[in-house]
C-alpha cells in the first residue's frame, strides 16, 4: 500500500509530502494536532475530536483553515486514497509559513496536514498482555490541555521509558500526584472498585478515549471518580491501565517496581477493554452518548 | 537579495526549501537550534554557539550530524550565497523523518537546516529608545536550558507583549523571580550599580550575549551578581535591560505600568551597549575571552 497524504487542497505520495522550514511549526512548535481512530473506514469519535481541535487552535489563536464538515470530506478522501479499513488519521495546523519571529505574523494562512496509516486493530485487544509503567517528574509547560506538538518533553518521557524496558511514564506532578501519560490518560481500581482518573485541568489533555471510557464505564455501573491520585495509591491499586485513541485500554501490570494485582491484566480493565471494542466496532461514529 | 538555504547537503533557492511533514521537527518538536550573529561576513561568538548546540543536542541525544568545521564551512558558504555584510544565520537541526512514534525511532538521519537573512545592525545601536516589558508568570517546561524548538509558550508569551503594545515579556517563577525574556536574557542595575542576571540552570537560557555581556561588563570593573531578582527588585531599580544574539543590549524603560528611571534608557546600559557594539565591530571572531 502507498501512502497519500495532504497539505493545503491537495494531495500527495506521503514520500513526497513537505513543508516549508518556516513553516511555524517546524521553528517554534507553533500548532495542534488531533489523531483519530479509523474503524471499517469511518471516523471513530469524531466531534471530539472536532471539538478538541477547535479548542486548541482557540487557545492559541489559529484560525481554524477549513470548516469542521469540509474537513471531514478531506478527511474521508484521504482515508480513501489510502485504502485501508482500520487505522489512523493524524490532522496538524499550524500558524502557517513566515519570516521567523517569536509573535504572531501580521499575515500567514494556516498550514494543515494530514497523513493516515493502517492499523491492525485486532491486536490491541486480544494479544495485550499488560503493560510496565514508570514514573517520572511531569516537566512539561503548564497548558498541557492544549494539544499542541509542543512535545519534546512527551518525547523524552517516553524514550525513558523505553529505555527502563517500559511502554509508558506516567508523570507526576510537584505533589507527587499523576498527571498523565507522555501520550495516554492514567486511571487506577481501587480496592472499593471506584474507577479513578484525574480531572480536567491545565495540567492533563482531556482525552477522547478517556471520555469514552467515563461514559462506557458509567453505563455498566462502575463508579468513576475523577480526583488525582498518587504514585503510591497506584502501587496500592486493584488495577491500572491507560487509554489514548491509538492504545484503546492497556492494562498496566508493573509500575516501577511494584507489581499490580498478581501481575497480570485485571478483569475490570479486560471487562472495559470489551466495552470499548464492541463501542467502536458496532457504533464507529457514535454522536448519541455525547 | 534572493535568499538561499541549506538542509542536509545541498543549497536551495530559501522559497523551495523544505522538510518531510514527517520530519520530528515539525511534530515533535524534537530538535534544537541557534541563531548566530554575523557581522562583516564573520560568525560572532561561535565558539560558545556551537558549544551550547552540541550541549543542546546531547541533552536530547540526537547526534551532532557534522563536525564543528565542516559545520563552520556550510554556514561560512550559506552567509557567501546569501550575499549580505550583517545579518544571521539560524541553525536548526532534528532528530530526522520516521513513522511518527513519540519514543526515538530505531533509524533516522538527524535533518540540518541553515537559514540566513541580513540585519541592519546600525539601528540597534543609535536608534533604540528603549524597550516597555510585561511580566507573565513562567508556564514553560522545566529544561529551558535545551535550546529547543518546542517554543509555544515563547510565542505566545512574545505576542502577549505584543498585544499589550511591549517588546518583550518577563517571565516570572512561581516565587516571583524574573526568569527571563521570551527570547532574551533579563538584566538589572541596582542602586549600588550591581549588574544582576539570574544565575544558569534549567529555567534559563545560558545566553551567548548574556556571557559576552557579563565579560564585557567585568573588564570595565563593574560588579557583576548572578542571583535572581524579583518583579519589585526591577521595579526599584536604577536601569534594566535585555539581551540577545539578535537583540544585543536592549535598555527597559518601562516594567508593566511602572517606568524605570527617568523613562530614557540608563548610561551604564548605553555605555555596555557601545562595548558590544565595540565588541562585534572590532572583534568578530573573538575567541581570547572565553
Amino acid at each position: 500500500m502507498s501512502r497519500v497524504s495532504y497539505v493545503n487542497g491537495r494531495y500527495y505520495p506521503h514520500k513526497e509530502v513537505n513543508v516549508h522550514v518556516e513553516d511555524r511549526g517546524y521553528q517554534f512548535a507553533d500548532g495542534v494536532y488531533e489523531v483519530i481512530l479509523v474503524k471499517n473506514r469511518l471516523l471513530v469519535d469524531e466531534i471530539p475530536h472536532f471539538d478538541r481541535l477547535e479548542r486548541s487552535l482557540e487557545a492559541i489563536e489559529i484560525a481554524c483553515p477549513m470548516k469542521r464538515q469540509a474537513l471531514k470530506m478531506v478527511l474521508e478522501e484521504v482515508i480513501d486514497r489510502n485504502k485501508f479499513k482500520d487505522g489512523l488519521v493524524y490532522i496538524q495546523i499550524t500558524r502557517g509559513v513566515a519570516r521567523r519571529d517569536h509573535g504572531f505574523p501580521k499575515t500567514s494562512k494556516p498550514t494543515l496536514v494530514i497523513t493516515a496509516r493502517p492499523l491492525k486493530i485486532a491486536d490491541k485487544s486480544t494479544e495485550n498482555k499488560g503493560a510496565k509503567v514508570i514514573t517520572l517528574p511531569d516537566i512539561r509547560w503548564k497548558r498541557c490541555d492544549i494539544k499542541s506538538v509542543s512535545l519534546l518533553p512527551n518525547v523524552l518521557g517516553k524514550q525513558a521509558a523505553r529505555t527502563a524496558g517500559a511502554q509508558e511514564a506516567w508523570q507526576y506532578d510537584e505533589e507527587g500526584f499523576i498527571t498523565e501519560g507522555t501520550s495516554t490518560n492514567a486511571w487506577i481500581l481501587d480496592h472499593h472498585d471506584n474507577l479513578i482518573t484525574r480531572y480536567l485541568d491545565q495540567a492533563i489533555l482531556s482525552g477522547v478515549t478517556r471520555l469514552t471510557v467515563i461514559n462506557l464505564a458509567e453505563n455498566e455501573g462502575i463508579k468513576v471518580v475523577e480526583r488525582p491520585f498518587s504514585i503510591d495509591d497506584v502501587k496500592n491499586c486493584k488495577e491500572a491501565f491507560f487509554t489514548s485513541s491509538t492504545s484503546f485500554l492497556t492494562p498496566v501490570t508493573q509500575i516501577d517496581d511494584t507489581v499490580i494485582g498478581d501481575g497480570s491484566p485485571g478483569e475490570f480493565t479486560k471487562k472495559l477493554l470489551l466495552s470499548y471494542m464492541n463501542y467502536i466496532n458496532e457504533r464507529p461514529q457514535n454522536e448519541l452518548m455525547r
